[in-house]
């Protein structure tokens, strides 16, 4: 699954030594902080994955788990990560663990870095990786060197390469098709995020799966993509409702809350009621969904489970050296029904 | 300002010999749970404060910091939970350090044994700490065996007995009030918390002091207390717009955001507006806030400097044995004013 790149090309990329390369990626060597990020950027660059045999040399234990995440907009809460690293460190502690939580740097070379620095220097015993996206440097690099992690989420649908539980998003999709086809809509229409987002593009396939199982032709102008704002969704949501009548949505399948929410306020403004004239849905099941007016219909993700199981088996790889079965685990999410569809009046009726 | 408590008093609490309290504290004993229990019990209901002399025996330095807070209920996201972690151990990692995340326990014996045992054992050299409501036992415990710490937060209002860093709550009220006078409102409600929660208080304080300003006489039926929910927010807010025509509020301050919520519910369920016809504000600006019919007027709070100042600042003391000046403050919080307030029509105009 992974191009298999050699030391040298490395090397070569970063314009050193081989032996250079090396050193810097087993913490042995001191050289300038501009040839380190040279060769760092390389190895993220190429997805560099290097040939270990056997174990790390390091023999002592931390009992300590790594966590990073990527911060969000300062405009939104991230609405899953005070249960997500409550239910990570409740399980840790019961095996007299500790979660060690460090900064996200959009930088995959100063990334990587940290992440071995972390291992190497025996700060952490193993990490849960949340970050993942295509051409995500991280997996490649810790699968390359052993060390122990955990994904939460997975770089593409049939990946078995690592350890990993996933919210099935495709899945959750799927159940708000099936929730809108039942109401009567024909016409639903998709706020997508863009095309290199995996997350989305799982999310999506639910979209077409539930197209097809409905029986109902794909429209492409019915799909709209762009960053998951509210932003987006209301704009979005203006060139919907701009459509000509027999293609224009009775009702629009969200990615996230967020550009529900933007959608919302376009079809208010338009004069049109959310719900009954048109059925929005989101993703994630924000707090903030129940409170809207009308409540949005949502999609929830058992979040504290996940983050209790990934610990637990992480825990449970490092004490014994096996990875507790199965390997690779995907979850299903639910549909919470509101207002925000449950109120649809279909046309002529 | 902390009784004096000695360690035979504990002992006798705790029903042991005073040598056996010694060794637990110092991690030095194996007891059996129950006994340990009843010593961390004793400790933590006594406020004990043990009288170290001298620094610990610990020597090495893990460059960790500890951090724990009390997770938020299910149904709500910790609206600056992440800005204020992300930005800790971004400072934090400029330094060298990072965070060490720990379970929040509701029993404080059991809480107070997670201190010393992560500081004792040598995986943090200090903590930050948030929980701060009356008799509060780490500060004493902390403070009492010399382990570095500074507070987001504080005890009481002139406390000076530790550093901390706290958002001046009743501050954040007093721009609200004057706002609302501003606006012309004289009956003007306000949705507490229970007594017994010190940051509570604090902000409740604002709303006597925005009174006494303009000059408006306080009527105890305008406070209504109870937990920070939207159903007390919506049940409080029933009961206010219940009131005799002459001393019904129009306008209503919530210490917090999701009260505020209730609140906003309960007006449009009696057929009347928010904002136009019963002001609203929340605290804590909250992403929902924003999102909401109309939008709430809150109080937002400088979370990311706070949490890059706090760590700054401990790292600082970790590595000289000298803590900065201040070692107190208090930063303003900002109103942020929005359709839930702004669009008042005083009746009669």
């Amino acid at each position: 699954m992974f191009k298999s790149v050699t030391l040298k090309e490395v090397a070569a990329k970063a314009g050193v030594s081989y032996q250079t390369v090396s050193k810097v990626i087993n913490n042995k060597a001191k050289v300038s902080p501009e040839t380190e990020k040279r060769i760092w950027d390389a190895i993220a660059e190429l997805n560099y994955t290097p040939n270990y045999s056997g174990r790390s040399l390091r023999q002592q234990r931390s009992k300590t788990i790594g966590y990073t995440w990527e911060p969000s907009p300062p405009d939104q809460a991230n609405p899953i990560l005070d249960a997500f690293l409550q239910n990570m460190f409740r399980a840790a502690e019961e095996k007299g663990y500790y979660l060690l939580c460090f900064p996200f740097h959009a930088d995959d070379a100063r990334m990587l870095k940290v992440y071995a620095q972390l291992y190497d220097t025996g700060r952490v015993d193993g990490f849960v990786i949340s970050r993942m996206n295509y051409g995500e440097p991280t997996v490649p690099y810790l699968l390359g060197r052993r060390i122990p992690f955990v994904g939460f989420g997975r770089l593409q649908d049939d990946d078995t390469s690592f350890p990993y539980v996933d919210v099935d998003g495709g899945a959750g999709i799927a159940q708000a098709m099936e929730h809108l086809v039942a109401l009567g809509h024909r016409k639903i229409a998709a706020l997508a995020w863009p095309s290199d987002s995996r997350v989305g593009n799982n999310r999506l396939e639910g979209y077409y799966r539930g197209l097809s199982k409905a029986g109902i032709l794909h429209r492409p102008s019915l799909v709209v993509r762009g960053e998951g704002t509210s932003d987006v969704g209301f704009e979005a949501t203006n060139y919907l409702l701009g459509l000509p009548e027999e293609i224009r949505p009775t009702a629009i399948v969200c990615m996230n809350d967020m550009m529900a929410i933007g959608a919302m306020q376009a079809i208010r403004q338009a004069g049109l009621q959310v719900g009954r004239d048109i059925g929005v849905t989101g993703f994630d099941d924000t707090p903030t969904a129940r409170y809207l007016t009308p409540p949005l219909t949502s999609i929830s993700q058992p979040i504290s489970e996940i983050g209790e199981n990934l610990t637990k088996r992480l825990i449970e790889f490092l004490e014994t050296g096996i990875f507790p079965e199965p390997r690779c685990e995907l979850v299903a999410p639910r549909l919470e029904v509101r207002e925000s569809t449950s109120s649809y009046l279909p046309a002529g009726k």
